[in-house]
């Protein structure tokens, strides 16, 4: 059998680049090679993905000056510190400017390689390959690369955008099935900010992608990507619709800061944020009463939380949200949704509905 | 008396920028507040140059929220860890993105700050007020910024335009002779390798330059920022002449590299390394004789050496040229003269010729 390959092409001028997505694609040299300009290759990778895909990788290189750099595992190594031994490795190998750096893993790997590249000679050529659901749909598109500082995530970085993405769709077979379902919580993000369409496909499929079928998985990863590179075409024109990508992060980012980063996976506190935003838009008078119950099915079935820990009171939601840096002038800005697949940035809502949504999604 | 201020304009499409040029541009607060967007403003400087003209600037910047952030002095720190302490300081006051960070001082000032300011947050806005001549006519234009890594100078760094550069020629009075000079050298490159009238008018200048006559100097600083964007702007399309401004340089390489860089200044070995390049391109037929001699004659009355240091060989000449990075395929490639006035670059002369100007370079 004949794997599919789907390409999607994000276009950002001399900049743009092509995301594989596919079953197999690790193993695919050729795919690999026509974007690797020079001789030296670098692929950075973590201890927990290195012994899952690392000899694929690095045997579809075979030939060029290729090594590999192992770092910890875990986004409190994701830090200047730990990309000053990505150049350390560099330099004590003399890789010169026609460099390609290849991450090798999740969000982590691929913020901290892609900062990496970013500076390194001011800059060398960069390949992505995410192997978590999350870092396929989210940091596939947007250039976004960088690293945490004690005092603030992702306080330091650059805008800079890969050769390819190559997303092979097998290496999700590894992954813990809470972290396919926190991906998926920002696949079906997608459905609801843009796409209704697409909301009622992943209605249709959520148990084929939940068991890793290939033909529903690509096509997810594709309309997710595809989405999100609009989005952020769009925001080089008018600003502000890249705000809807934070659909349910307002709330969300208050459940992560209250519970300490890594108690509640990123994906696990949207969807409980999107659950939130949908109702507080159903209490607005914009969205049906049944598609939030849609809406709250689906990321059930996806196995994901939609009620806040069993800790956290009102007070801390609205403590946290007001201080979140979507604030402008004193008001809390939310994602909210007109409709089913439209979302929209506003700060014009009635703050006592916001209570009763708060109050409905507390555990008592 | 009012004072001149001229405006070059960098042109780089969206991210172009001026560069105003004058005495007394420290204490023009319109000028140094209508570039800057925000209400933050932080200060980048170091011990030596803080005493001098920090009060200056902080006071063109009341009303604001301004802070400053002084470093220590020197190449040698140069590094990331330095880099993070404007992080430190930035997380620290709660910059947001809409600082602008402003680096006050020489290049290694200049340099760091411009990496910050392209890393922190991704990306904020950058003001330029070089206070050496050298930093002055190089680090103005171009975009590069970055810092040392034990293993190599400059492997660390971004591109990023400033948003306005702020030369005033009243900083050179405090800079050492010998820093003047090495600036100087730079300032006559861009006659050799580019513009014989403008070295003729170098002849008639120099001792208004040396003892500082201010609009000499606007002139010689604007037709070195002008000269080197043409010639940045220019590889753009067509690679290779940026190289031009390489002029000397390999030759002056091997004189840091043997010396330990600091002891000769950068700009003095570039002096030396320019009348040897001159030197070669004579032998080789192309520079008229006079035309050697006058160059020589401009660097020795700019106070810049022009013969190697003492305790250095042809050897080792040969064998530091051998490993700069300006090499392609094992042969030496030198930025030579065809004529007063016009530069290129060759790997294609007589290895003999090259000892010959080596050995009367040579202090006995």
């Amino acid at each position: 059998m004949k794997d599919v390959i789907k390409t999607l092409h994000v276009d950002l001028g001399a900049r743009s680049y092509p995301i594989y997505i596919g079953a197999g694609l690790l193993s695919n040299a050729d795919l690999l090679r026509q974007h690797i300009q020079g001789q030296q290759v670098l692929v950075v990778t973590n201890t927990s993905i290195a012994p899952l895909y690392l000899a694929k990788v690095m045997n579809s290189l075979a030939g060029l000056q290729a090594e590999s750099l192992i770092l910890p595992d875990g986004e409190a190594h994701k830090t200047l510190a730990t990309v000053n031994l990505i150049f350390d490795k560099l330099l004590a190998s003399r890789y010169n400017r026609t460099t390609t750096l290849i991450a090798l893993g999740g969000g982590v790997i691929g913020d901290m390689t892609g900062f990496a590249a970013a500076s390194y000679q001011r800059g060398v050529n960069f390949i992505q390959i995410p192997t978590t659901l999350l870092s396929q749909v989210d940091s596939s598109v947007g250039g976004k690369t960088g690293v945490n500082h004690p005092q603030g995530k992702n306080m330091i970085g650059a805008f800079y955008q890969p050769q390819c993405v190559l997303i092979d769709t097998d290496s999700l077979s590894s992954l813990p099935p809470r972290e396919l379902s926190a991906g998926l919580a920002e696949v079906i993000k997608y459905g609801l900010l843009g796409d209704a369409d697409f909301f009622a496909w992943l209605e249709q499929n959520i148990d084929a992608l939940l068991s890793l079928q290939q033909a529903p998985l690509v096509h997810a990863i594709y309309r997710s990507c595809e989405m999100k590179a609009e989005i952020v075409a769009t925001d080089e024109r008018e600003k502000g619709c890249r705000a809807w990508l934070n659909l349910g992060h307002t709330f969300g980012h208050a459940i992560e800061t209250h519970q300490g980063y890594g108690h509640w996976l990123h994906g696990e506190a949207v969807a409980t944020g999107m659950v939130m935003a949908a109702d507080l838009s159903m209490r607005m008078g914009w969205l049906e009463q049944e598609n939030l119950t849609r809406i709250a099915d689906l990321l059930e079935r996806a196995k994901l939380p939609t009620i806040a820990p069993a800790d956290m009171t009102e007070d801390d939601f609205i403590s946290y949200m007001s201080v979140d840096k979507k604030i402008t002038d004193g008001r809390i800005r939310l994602v909210l949704m007109k409709r089913l697949g439209e979302a929209f940035v506003t700060s014009d809502f009635d703050a006592k509905l916001l209570q009763q949504t708060l109050q409905v999604h507390l555990e008592d």
